[in-house]
């Protein structure tokens, strides 16, 4: 699989495996590391993780399954600034963001220890802060990045008057923004993200590429609609519709990087063939059309 | 009639005449070199086109009624990027836009032969395209310019993020984005394009100038009290209530470029007198909050 | 009290006294003149007009009730750009704005004469102007800067577009947005407004700081909801609800200026000493998530 340059010293695996629901997948040692190292075969060398995956858990189920050796080998990508009410953490008792210096340190200080490695490769702010203090995020970032334990910095679902108050305070570029994007979820299309990525040739990656799978049990006529098109479309190719939907990302020319949900190899597997799928123009409307309920004006 | 500078190279009428319909007015040859002469005669030099207009038909109608000594003293607007089903392109089977390399020269050349003309002036993309690649229209546009096939280039229906991420791929200034505007559409105030054209200093074109129409069989409420409101100023300046929405854009210190719609020469001379007509600061707001439907805050 | 920076030549008091309902309060001068005194003990030193309050009178009423030397301790802002329908501007027939050059500076000057003074610290545009020309605006700011009249511009009521569309017509920074923001109000946080501040290291102030008064009597789920967290939060700090109120406003890292719309010494006092109250973080987000009526996502 091609890899995609995030910045001249970062490229990662054009589609990224996320570890969102590890936790739930309740897999033995053994078989996590089984799934790692056949998304390393499938050419998937980026691993997408949040402090607060599975309740706080999924970064040490992680680094605790995988031998340092196989570690060394992958990407990985992190999330900070959401605090949530948990067993785990008493103190809090209303589920807030913190961007605080203190913080943000002290959270990829702690996803270190708790995955075993030496550095995250790409740190998210998970969520815009409402009460985000740029100029400390950029001092937490720095110090950061000064002792290498995180190498670069992004955002998550972060709007682009947000992006641009964060960036703003910043000495480097932020590498990407991972937002909710698939071909059943276009409101990135419209609040100017994806535009402002282009603007600064800076690549999303998206959340939830296969709109959380409601389009398998379609139930309104506008996603019954959009499957029979995804449906025809597939038969074209040969390809089931989660793959056209990956394709459908893979195609647009921001250089969308989906992060793929599932923990079955099976459809990982499909998921890589899918970037060998490629969605004529006309294709790519026709599910957008699909989708957006009516032709374009 | 004044002329307006889109740039230190351009400067267009500050009245466009559209030929949107010119198929539809079914004119003959003769009939079209008329209204054109006649436009001339007004000072309206500049003749707003795109490919798809009357079903990919308009410009080579155009192009095909009148004599080269005439062409030579226009200035051409057209558009490319949109994609309609039509019998005259039997394999668009969904509307699209294409805003590839290929499809935007391969446009803008077609473009010329049907309008049989040597330069465009000014070539718009037609629509905001979701599938844009601003670097590939770039290039499409810097081998047009310097092959001396378009002159300048510009923008419809963009909205500002849409804009900026075009405009950072280029390496020369967009020089008009085309939207509704009119005292009964005054959305493009409330989203920014206007604005956006202020910080620019880009005079926007507008199309609908008079609204598409409707005002003159006002139905609601507020398209009656508009229509009372667009009377009585044009009592007050002995002009009619078309004069009076061509007046209200023109006042607007963007330099906003109404678009005629009209094919009749009576009503674009209309037009083009209400170049003269100075409506007082007063004046624009009774008309605005007539059609806001609520005072100013 | 504090005092906070606009740019390096202006610092204001942290808390800013409103005058909006001054004509409404119905004081002597001497009830005026020691109104002022009190904030200035309270290391208030900053006052809010703006020409239109109290129907064209209150700059008046408050520079005949002060002696000239008191005048010298303060720091005033005021605004133009409104034009009311009233008995005193008998040529007004309906509510519009005017940003005119004449007006701006005939409404400074206006301004400086009715409160007695020499110079305006700051002038803000009272409302954003559909009809507004940047490039005029600009030479009147400039004008009234080079002749000492008026110190700083800012804006007020301003979206991001229309702020950058004026700040790109000026030679220098605009120093504020005076915006409505509240715990009740939160909409300024949603729309890019708080985020420019923040790029723009610009503080905003903050009009109706306590949502104009609505919690007082709350009849909405949502409201009594916000009471109580606001009480029980008070609770934790002894302070009542309106002090919450501005010290949640205060602990925002934009630094947000409130401005107190109370005439009354005590409630002008209970806001003053709302600035030693330090929320934590999550204090914050529980007014926040009552506010919005859901969880941060």
């Amino acid at each position: 699989m091609e890899q995609i340059k995030l910045n001249n010293e970062l490229s990662i695996s054009r589609l990224v495996q996320g570890v969102w629901r590890l936790a739930d997948w309740d897999y033995s040692k053994k078989l996590v590391e089984e799934l790692v190292e056949g998304c390393l075969e499938l050419g998937i060398d980026t691993f997408d993780h949040a402090d607060i995956y599975g309740d706080y858990a999924c970064e040490e189920l992680f680094g605790k399954a995988l031998p340092s050796s196989l570690k060394q080998k992958l990407k990985i990508v992190t999330k900070c600034g959401i605090k949530l009410v948990s067993d785990k953490r008493p103190d809090h008792y209303v589920k807030h963001y913190d961007t605080s210096f203190e913080h943000i340190v002290w959270s990829a200080e702690n996803s270190l220890k708790a995955m075993g490695i030496e550095a995250i490769d790409v740190l998210l702010i998970h969520r815009p802060d409402p009460f985000i203090n740029p100029n400390e995020v950029a001092r937490a970032f720095s110090q950061l990045k000064a002792q290498g334990k995180v190498k670069h910095f992004g955002v998550s679902n972060f709007l682009p008057s947000q992006f641009k108050a964060l960036q703003a305070a910043l000495d480097f570029k932020l590498v990407t923004n991972q937002i909710e994007i698939s071909a059943i979820a276009l409101h990135e299309f419209d609040n100017g993200s994806i535009d402002l990525c282009q603007e600064l040739n800076m690549h999303p990656m998206a959340w939830s590429p296969l709109g959380g799978g409601s389009i398998f049990n379609a139930q309104t006529h506008r996603m019954m609609t959009l499957k029979n098109v995804l449906h025809k479309i597939g038969d074209n190719h040969g390809a089931t519709i989660d793959q056209v939907m990956y394709a459908w990302l893979l195609a647009h020319p921001a250089g969308i990087i989906p992060v793929i949900g599932s923990g079955k190899l099976a459809r990982i597997k499909a998921a890589a063939d899918a970037v060998e799928i490629k969605l004529s123009r006309q294709e790519w409307f026709e599910i957008w059309v699909a989708s957006k309920g009516q032709s374009v004006p």
